[in-house]
């Protein structure tokens, strides 16, 4: 081993104060730390403490991907502008996707994922069964101009990504693959130390039937996480499933326009008209932003719309409210949009399938200031579509097993996808099956943000101090000090113990700096080493201290079981 | 281990026919042996065994930056402008640096290198001398758009490299550096297995004090190398030191204009006035791109001018010669041209220092079909610059112990530079020194094509069949075989020695495919294996055959020692 963990020589920068710029705690302490240096809005430097612990998420990725059975390779990432045409997403990606012309004005993207070029890849190489299935990953910095990058390594513009894609002669040989991948992220998440869940998820923009994300628990978190604390059901609010909540049912009675004057939010029409919010129907007005068609989203008062919900029963890329003066031109009145006495021809209703069971409900009069009530579905109006277009809340019924729901925030930091045949059908990647004749391949994908799950890392684990690192990716596992630089026995025990750290091949630092113990002891926590190890006053015992980051505890240990007894809290921190 | 590297499940695709687009050998083998992919105009995906050969490459270049005391970092690939603005160079570097805009128009350059990157980072960590040296690294994908990209992974547009930087606060810390990466390289290509040299080089537009560049020797490459066959003196063409060829000295006769009808040429005025070729000189017409200053380069009758000697010597970037018609605009006549009797008044002559000591020389008579003969240096003409203008060839003495010149082909695969203070002054990287004095950092660089280094290692080692890969970057170093698919005895023996290799930590890969054992060592030796074990008709005995792909040897050995075996031929192969 050389000797340049000594930190008299190794690149360590801390900062006292926090950069401005720093919003969440992970940018905060990887910035604080120097783990990483600004270059430019989303965009860092990992600096050698930062690139240790990078390496690390980095290679329990590799080997369990490998152990999964995939096989890495390494594409470019300039990616030409045909492909994309091809697949049909060079428009559909916008201005996300990073795009230059070379020294010919050839159009090429800056690759944020790889579909068509593995894709490409495939359809030149494989063209019998025999060669499937099959399952490529790789490790690679990846681009996407985000409109507002933050929160450093949460969401940059240029970050590292292990992508995998596979490829499949059947819709049951894919459906293995997604178990097989889910159980490696499992173990991914698992053996990085992170408490995480596995959530269903939507599809999004990249297309397909299947998906699962993978999310670090953490208070930050941007996601909102529905998970049953009953059973194993667990979903990204997104696409939780809503269960149909039962009211009683009552006799209908006549419906009823009642003037209901400047009464046009759910709160006051539940006071104004003395009725239950669980009677109320809300109208809210949505536009595809492809076709441009309106709908009518009907959905109980005390209910939100889920958007993605939404898109995905339109089937398109994206919806929003519509406004003011467009409600207008529709010949409706805001506060008062209700589905009876409506124009409709122009507008297409959504109902969400808990309204449909209510009885008696109120709804807007399309006059101003008024309000129909007992309004029931089936009888005063319907809708084209009923569905499940409603955010679940917590406190409602798993759709799995009755349990109560529950809600938690975490940090997306991996997505498995069943593609099917999106992209070998834009793309013709076919084969020959058993029988000679050509079909075009099920695909999957795969993916886990490698700099994201360290950011998420110290996201779930952090104090006042710093970093809490778990030990599996912490750039160095233990900090060896020498309570007194002065101290001929301290350093020389401290050497010595560093010596037998390294020889047991764990990781460590050897704080040999010319400063005080309270500053190394700060430095320590800020960086976050899991153990440090102090040859103080009972060095010439051959006893030293091992304090533990995570619980604040200092054990008195023997300068020989010193190692051991870190392997064995290794397990645990 | 997992059961990955049986070749009926790994990603092996192999081509009978080798694509039309490639020139050099190392090229082609790498698109047939299925280990690159082309993409797009010199921009390739790596296989999965490409890839390996890579990471072998990448691993012994990272370990001997690591025992070089250097620290792993991983700078961005996209840069600010402004930095390169800072520095200067966002002009200098022309279309070869690839540049983008984001979505708010800022412009970045895709990183072809990270000089101002690492400038910046150090001079906002960096400010005491006690911090110095410091030797910061980083293995990533580097951008160059190239005008005409070809060969291969010889030069690409997406490349590999490794980059280096250190900084220092004095000039002798600087030198020891640059010999410590110099025993680095030495190391580097030594355990990569290849022959290479070490030779005096060009600084180029990156600047600096002294450079020396590691070649990769092949009859292929780009570079013609000078070296002394006694002693270690060795040179890139482009700058290697001529030495100054002693003639008999001789009465000087009275100059004297002479009719030479038609003669133009060095070989027509040897043959017309009867003299010997060493006593020719030729005047050359360059300009300087940059302020378009002319020079006219006298140099002997039989030597080249050596251009980069020549920018060197008028510190420019480029320089070309001089058109026709420039020539005439300046009054001279095309294949007459001489220092005696010429208007000079709007040109500067530099005099190579071997044409000084020549006596009654010839010399072009600046009128149509005249030469002087009996010119003779300081008493007809003069020179504002005489110096070392011209290429060594090869044959002549050795600068350093006069023993003789021989000349090889290289590949420049790693390049190592004194920059000073190039870089560090214009970004402003200071320091203070022992008396709190600020002071500006001195730098080095160095770097080594870490995927031009694979290409080359193929481009020294192949033959008709394919790649022999050095062991220590081959993709597997064995290829075992059951000769029969179909004999149990086989089948089971290979599976036991693969079993054994993997044991013993050796990179090996079964052929368990359904194929022909011809078709088996014809693709092994494409690929390149370094050995092959074959389990034929002596399996029941126990014995198995080793095949050395270098040297075509077969050795038969008893299953137990085919291990030990391998390992100690390793060594040699």
């Amino acid at each position: 081993m050389e000797d340049k963990m000594r930190l008299s020589k190794y690149y360590v920068k801390t900062l006292k104060e926090t950069p401005k710029e720093a919003e969440v705690i992970s940018h905060k302490l990887l910035l604080r730390s120097g783990m990483i240096k600004r270059l430019a809005s989303g965009v860092y430097t990992y600096l050698p403490l930062g690139l240790k612990a990078l390496k690390k998420v980095e290679n329990i990725v590799r080997e369990e991907m490998d152990r999964a059975g995939a096989q890495e390779i390494f594409m470019p990432v300039l990616q030409p502008a045909e492909l994309w045409k091809e697949s049909g997403r060079w428009d559909v990606m916008g201005a996300e996707m990073m795009r230059i012309q070379d020294r010919h004005s050839r159009e090429f993207a800056l690759g944020p994922t790889h579909e068509e070029v593995i894709t490409d890849i495939i359809r030149n190489d494989i063209s019998s069964y025999k060669s499937l299935p099959l399952n490529l990953y790789q490790i690679q910095t990846k681009f996407r101009d985000e409109r507002r990058p933050r929160f450093g390594l949460m969401r940059g513009r240029e970050f590292m990504m292990k992508d995998a894609y596979s490829f499949h002669a059947s819709k049951e040989s894919l459906d293995e693959e997604f178990e097989n991948m889910k159980a490696a992220y499992t173990r991914v998440f698992e053996r990085c130390g992170l408490k995480f869940r596995a959530v269903e998820a939507d599809s999004g923009a990249i297309g397909g039937s299947g998906s699962q994300e993978f999310h670090v628990l953490a208070e930050s978190g941007e996601d909102e996480i529905i998970y049953c604390t009953s059973c194993d059901y667990a979903a990204n609010v997104e696409t939780a499933t809503s269960t149909i909540v039962e009211l009683p049912k009552a006799e209908t009675l006549d419906i009823k326009l009642v003037d209901t004057p400047n009464v046009s939010k759910i709160v006051d029409v539940v006071e104004y008209l003395n009725v239950p919010v669980e009677q109320t129907v809300k109208a809210m007005m949505y536009k595809d932003v492809v076709t441009d068609d309106v709908y009518m989203v009907l959905i109980r008062g005390d209910f939100e719309v889920n958007e993605v919900k939404l898109k995905n029963i339109i089937d398109t890329i994206d919806v929003v409210l519509l406004t003011d003066s467009e409600i207008e031109d529709l010949g409706l009145i805001k506060g008062f949009i209700g589905p009876v006495g409506a124009d409709l021809t122009k507008i297409k209703v959504i109902a969400d399938k808990s309204i449909v069971g209510i009885s008696n409900h109120t709804a807007g009069g399309n006059k101003l200031d008024t309000h129909y009530i007992n309004v029931n579905y089936g009888r005063d109006y319907e809708a084209e579509v009923v569905a499940d277009v409603r955010t679940v809340v917590v406190g409602e019924k798993c759709p799995k097993c009755g349990g109560e729901l529950a809600s938690a925030r975490g940090i997306e930091s991996g997505h498995i996808f069943k593609l099917g045949d999106k992209y070998s059908k834009a793309l013709n990647a076919s084969f020959l099956d058993e029988n000679g004749k050509s079909q075009i391949m099920e695909m999957g994908c795969y993916g886990i943000g490698v700099s994201r799950t360290m950011a998420s890392a110290i996201e779930q684990n952090n104090d006042e101090n710093g970093i809490i690192w778990p030990s599996a990716i912490a750039p160095f596992v233990v900090e060896v000090i020498p309570a007194n630089m002065k101290s001929e026995e301290q350093v020389a025990l401290a050497e010595e113990i560093y010596k037998n750290f390294q020889d047991s091949c764990i990781d460590v630092a050897l704080d040999d700096r010319d400063e005080r113990i309270g500053f190394k002891f700060k430095d320590g926590d800020l960086i976050g080493y899991p153990f440090k190890v102090v040859a103080g006053k009972k060095a010439a015992e051959g006893i030293v201290e091992l304090k533990i980051r995570r619980t604040n505890e200092t054990l008195e240990v023997s300068k020989d079981e010193v190692v051991s007894k870190v392997k064995e809290l290794m397990k645990q921190y």
